[in-house]
């Protein structure tokens, strides 16, 4: 038989997903499961999108350019431009998906073994797109204590060599929920131009900030032209997640060129995703953000303030995406998933959380962490927290909280 | 300004595309452009797989399985067993587009620096997947004099190296329409089995047979169950190139289990794709079809033809695919390409041609050839033809033809 790549053997099973057989066994016996576990969004595409859809009246489902129809670049742009980025179509390249966006940029920047920094916990995939591209990831703890702020710069100073091309960023954070603040920017501004680095910011859960709070990109930021690399994608912000349409924006015209390369070769982003992006882009009603936000502000609400109420539970309240990073007073995450999909059920029901360990890439760190998305209805949302907290009180790996400590972080 | 990476500079740029611009210009000079540069048909996609698009019925627009949907596979499955090829849905991974299932491919089955064998000429763009994945391109040619059929597999013999992992084809090829026969494929398959080699064979054009020939994959081989890795899309099947939904199909399950990871680090296919790509897979009628390839082989005709009148040209006459490579009486096809867009026109037309140098890797080989696809009406390939033909009587690079040695060969 012939053989496997290395790389293809190195390449990370999806942590995320690694618990879906049990879910499978566990609803075919019956059970029903909260799936807090994946960030699958519940809330429904705007209609101008899906009927763009239906609406179609090609006779030839041809091509696109490879970077996107000039159509759909300029409607991001106009979107774009509302939000302050300053941009024209040509610094937008289409990508299928905010996925190959980053696999796009990690080859784009960096050379073989080169490193690209990432504060964790980070989405777990950007383990896989590393591995693929060939790159590094040098990660930095941040920490549940202060909400998983950004680690102090001191610690990037500390983690950069000669191969560093890169740090990497998700604002808001997943899985954190994390919103990082001006300052914190500034701080970052200031690092980058002085080691000279791309700052890689993905930007997927953009529209979704809570209580007032501000959403700031590296485009808000002089002086990062060459360096700012951004990341985004439809899946979140119109829940059209199968859309897998997304895309570059950078005023870097050297990487544009060479990111176009990569684009050619894989010919065209999909041309139906590019007529429903450019409606949506155009015709969303603000009320449609207006309403999303109120439901997962709502949401985080119901969820972080039941989490801290659970005895030895810890939860910082994000401000941003929709999903949360939860300590629990248990000996391992990774059995507390799994003993909550094949032993324990509370009036038939059970949740599906995802072990932080998946986001973390140092080993050991996070342990006794989860996250949970919270793109589940209030209602369900309630019946799983009441169903997490049944399950603590009886799972047999339960430690001794140290209530205080947590209390103390508590801000 | 941070550096731009090693294998980003090395990506080549589309040399299909590269001639765009000056086709724009002389569009703009108000001269009528015949496209017979690019695989985009103007074939219409099927009408069940558009209506399937317009009658979505869904609210939220959601990750698929990376996998692709089991209703899709399924469709695929009994697709591809109603070619002979007595495949489950398991043995299918949904791709975006044929593209994404080569880089997978290329990725799963070659380490760093680890080749593939190809016969040149090959469809430009696996340079390009080859250069992303870190792999190497061997080229074995095949040449126009016998119609670009399998090189002698002695010349496979002799580029083995330890580093050979697979063999790569195109059947019916593209750029040169060749239809490989049985016996070429029994030769290929003694060759993988002797030296455990994967057959990745790229079948986008497989519906696309003429004069009555038959259509062989490696699926039709006893033996290859674990060698042979099966590269699909809907793009030119449907005509429906802008819906980038390909597939991989093999049996090796060790295979799978890898492409599965990069395909679940990309998340998902698209969803809309799927629903139309399942409608065109279950109910295009035969008719379709049959209609198409009536069409197809009149053009190529029409083209083959008009080619071989011209004098000091010679075109082979292809089994399949809807292009052909041909030898034109001129000093250098790039420059004549160029020419053609820069400073000819015949009652205000001219011709884009696609200089088949992309298509080689070896240098300075098929300097005086062109590909063409037959992707226009018959009234408009008419007429393209007759610019040719006025082109190259007043080409100033025009040599002088030896028509002994072409009308030899013709066969």
């Amino acid at each position: 038989m012939p053989k496997i790549s290395e790389k293809g053997k190195q390449m990370p099973a999806s942590p995320i997903r690694k618990l879906t057989p049990l879910a499978e066994r566990a609803k075919a016996n019956g059970i029903k499961v909260y799936h807090l576990n994946i960030g699958q969004p519940d809330i429904e595409t705007p209609a101008v999108m899906l009927d763009a859809i239906k609406n179609i009246d090609f006779k030839v489902w041809a091509y696109t350019a490879s970077e996107g129809t000039v159509a759909y670049r300029k409607s991001l742009a106009h979107y774009y431009n509302k939000l302050g980025y300053n941009i024209t179509p040509e610094d937008i390249l289409v990508t299928t998906g905010g996925s190959e966006a980053i696999i796009i940029s990690l080859m784009t920047c960096l050379n073989q073994r080169d490193e690209v920094i990432i504060p964790e916990p980070f989405y777990a995939n950007y383990n896989a797109y590393a591995c693929q591209s060939d790159s590094v990831v040098k990660p930095i703890l941040s920490v549940i204590e202060n909400g998983f702020a950004l680690p102090p710069i001191s610690e990037f100073e500390k983690s950069i060599t000669e191969k560093t091309k890169a740090i990497m960023i998700c604002n808001p954070n997943n899985p954190t929920g994390y919103l990082y603040s001006k300052q914190e920017f500034l701080d970052l501004r200031a690092l980058a131009l002085k080691h000279d680095l791309y700052i890689i910011a993905d930007e997927a859960y953009r529209e979704f900030c809570y209580d007032g709070k501000e959403f700031l990109s590296p485009m808000h930021f002089e002086g990062l032209e060459e360096h700012a690399i951004i990341i985004d994608t439809v899946s979140k912000r119109y829940s059209a997640c199968g859309a897998r349409l997304g895309c570059i924006i950078t005023k870097n015209k050297a990487f544009m060129e060479i990111a176009l390369r990569f684009a050619q070769a894989r010919l065209s982003p999909g041309m139906v995703e590019q007529i429903a992006g450019e409606a949506a882009a155009l015709y969303t009603p603000d009320e449609y953000f207006t309403e999303v936000n109120k439901e997962y502000a709502k949401r985080r609400d119901i969820l972080v303030s039941a989490l801290n109420k659970m005895d030895g539970v810890y939860c910082p309240n994000p401000g941003g995406a929709f999903y949360v990073v939860a300590k629990l007073p248990i000996d391992n995450a990774d059995k507390f998933c799994r003993w909550m999909l094949e032993e324990f059920s509370h009036e038939g029901q059970t949740v599906m959380l995802a072990p932080a360990s998946g986001f973390y890439a140092t080993k050991g760190v996070g342990y006794d962490e989860v996250r949970m998305a919270y793109v589940l209805n209030q209602h369900d949302l309630t019946n799983a927290m009441i169903c997490l907290e049944k399950a603590l009180q009886v799972y047999p790996g339960r430690t001794v909280a140290d209530k205080n400590e947590t209390v103390n972080t508590f801000s």
